[in-house]
């Protein structure tokens, strides 16, 4: 059977059995800086964390709690990433999740957790209680944009996406919702990314199911190679469709599985093109690695490079800093085998230029959009990551950014 | 003994036996572009070059000669780094040693290359060769500081050192200079540094001593975490103070070596402060490491991480980024142990704010220079690392640096 799905108008509360809200609790000014997702009946769930040795309380939190059953809701701040606040910061968390429960009407542990923003400050517990109220009378099957907006950061814009798709012949939606902009670093960004379905799925297939789907979506990703101590993918999934519960051997499974990995990588790519003062969304893919590994490794000292990033803000079509960056990246390389192109357009031949017109190259560097190709003519294996360049907006919003 | 030497005015020309030239060739416009270096006599001679798989035809020349004796000469262009140009490459490198040994009638295998610039170019050789009869015309024994002018890319201003000891009673003078600015990181920064001595020194001690000064001084640095394919450091040493070759075993060997890592040291810091749009000046020692490695991995994480960077440049006392950058550093950390100092104030303890005044912390980082000690408390191993911060201004170099 074809992975068949199709892409909807929608958001986090799309699914059947979903309601959400974005409030003002007063942790940022003047913006919405609490969302509430929550399920009508208890979900199977399953989450991706930073791995980060420094993590948040609400990832510690988490954690206990994924891959798992009975989950009803999740309860998101931004402005605070209760971080590096101890354990303090620990009962913060489980305080958050304890009052969202009693708004609710269900068990604190039934409760997910997430934080955005600041490290190092305790969160301050009587603006998030209040928070905690007003979402909860806000909770609406409508909601999901506002809860898109309210867990933005230094996002310009909110990120959703929902598809369609057939599962034992029922209907089944699958809604999602991210944030990202800073910090943003393969091996899980400083992003939040929380997926909704009303399928029916088993919790051990939902983690395996999100795990593989953040590798080739968030975990491809680069604005400024820092990684957070608040990276967070969370799935709930409530079986309101009414389908026989999703694991690898049901038929269904590989179009369920499809629109997860298509939901994760529109969102990471959104988180891209919304990078910190990112101008250009650029894919890299090396081919002819001797291993996936070393592809990884080469792909992402390209994505990271500070000064290869810099010259694409600046439209310079300076594939030197490129080469550069493959010899540095710590994989076996030889430079002369190494082929460049932009856009299919070879700039590099066995190490050297390819004589390609200058002119033709500044062309493809002045899009919104481009691919560079880097094969090293020594393995099999490939890696595709993608990231942005670097403005002088970044440094700005990034200097500007208080603790 | 003492390891006694004293600082003094002077240059790469102060030793005896030396002259320098700094001249215009062409290859920039309105720039000095090409430096030479040459002693009267024969010397020994040692290299450090950079770690990068794809190194550039001069290094690849210089790879050869050192360490050795014999040495005359050393050639330098700024403007084109005859990087990943392959035969025609090699061959133009061996032809400038070869022009600059006719102009001064010697073998072609006693004098050393350098090129820094832009990668993926050849030489333009008529011009080079225009710049090796105008600089062999042009030695002279107060030549020092144009050659240090001539090898200066987006540097804002030359650098270098001079020094004098006593070795078997006799005077020894030690010049250096050094070019840097961008694409500076440690395991070698796209840095040319040069040492020239009238000590006699056994080539391989002089390795040796320049090795471990390097490994304390050059690769200690870093500005934007790129690493070139030109880094070179080279010392000549020519006997011409008349003492006995200086080996480990030599008296005054402690002597010479402190002069040594002193002036790497401060041509690196010199480096540091002029880095491509460098505001701030920021010594990080992570101490209580289970070893050396781990410490390293902390120390260039931080100073590496573009998030903090910017941060030092809002003047945003971030300390936060600073914890994040030890937890993705991939060396074993427990968070709940590490203590954060600026400038010796607490900042952070045990893993958590330690209560120090925002107005404190912020005074400490509008200053021009300050120190940042992390504590890891799980060893007793540290590393010391040089770094600055990320300004506006670095975009705009590097977006602007014309391929």
């Amino acid at each position: 059977m074809k992975e068949k799905f199709i892409q909807i108008e929608g958001h986090i509360a799309s699914p059947q059995g979903y309601r959400a809200a974005g409030v003002q609790a007063g942790i940022k000014q003047n913006k919405k800086d609490m969302a509430l997702i929550v399920s009508d009946m208890p979900c199977s769930a399953a989450g991706v964390y930073t791995t980060n040795r420094v993590s948040a309380a609400p990832v510690q939190h988490c954690r206990k709690l994924t891959p798992g059953n009975g989950l009803r809701a999740i309860i998101v701040n931004s402005g605070n990433a209760n971080a590096c606040t101890g354990a303090q910061g620990l009962r913060d968390a489980e305080t958050m999740a304890r009052q969202t429960a009693e708004r609710l009407q269900c068990e604190p542990h039934s409760v997910l957790v997430c934080s955005t923003g600041t490290i190092g400050r305790l969160l301050p517990m009587n603006l998030i209680t209040k928070g905690i109220d007003l979402a909860a009378e806000s909770l609406a099957a409508t909601g999901g944009p506002d809860a898109a907006a309210a867990i933005m950061t230094t996002d310009t814009r909110p990120k959703q996406v929902a598809f369609q798709m057939k599962v034992n012949e029922k209907t089944v939606t699958l809604g999602g919702m991210a944030k990202g902009a800073g910090m943003i670093n393969p091996a899980m960004a400083t992003l939040l990314a929380f997926l909704t379905t009303d399928a029916a799925v088993e919790p051990g297939a939902l983690q395996a199911c999100l795990a593989a789907a953040v590798a080739k979506s968030f975990n491809r990703i680069s604005v400024d190679g820092d990684q957070s101590t608040n990276d967070t993918v969370l799935i709930l999934a409530n079986g309101r469709a009414g389908n026989t519960p999703l694991t690898p051997q049901h038929p269904d499974w590989k179009i369920f599985r499809a629109a997860v990995n298509e939901a994760t990588l529109q969102l990471a790519r959104m988180i891209v093109k919304d990078g910190e003062g990112a101008t250009k969304f650029v894919t890299i893919t090396v081919k002819g690695a001797p291993g996936r590994r070393a592809a990884a490794r080469v792909a992402r000292a390209i994505a990271n490079s500070l000064l290869v990033k810099t010259s694409w803000f600046g439209a310079d079509p300076n594939w030197g800093r490129v080469i550069c960056a493959v010899g540095y990246a710590g994989a076996p390389v030889r430079p002369e085998l190494v082929d460049i192109a932009y856009d299919g357009m070879p700039a590099v031949k066995q190490g050297q230029s390819a004589g390609l017109a200058p002119d033709i190259l500044r062309g493809i560097i002045l899009k919104p959009e481009f691919t560079i190709d880097i094969d090293l003519h020594i393995g099999q294996s490939s890696y595709t990551i993608y990231t942005c360049d670097c403005s002088d907006q970044y440094v700005s919003i990034n200097a500007s950014y208080m603790t």
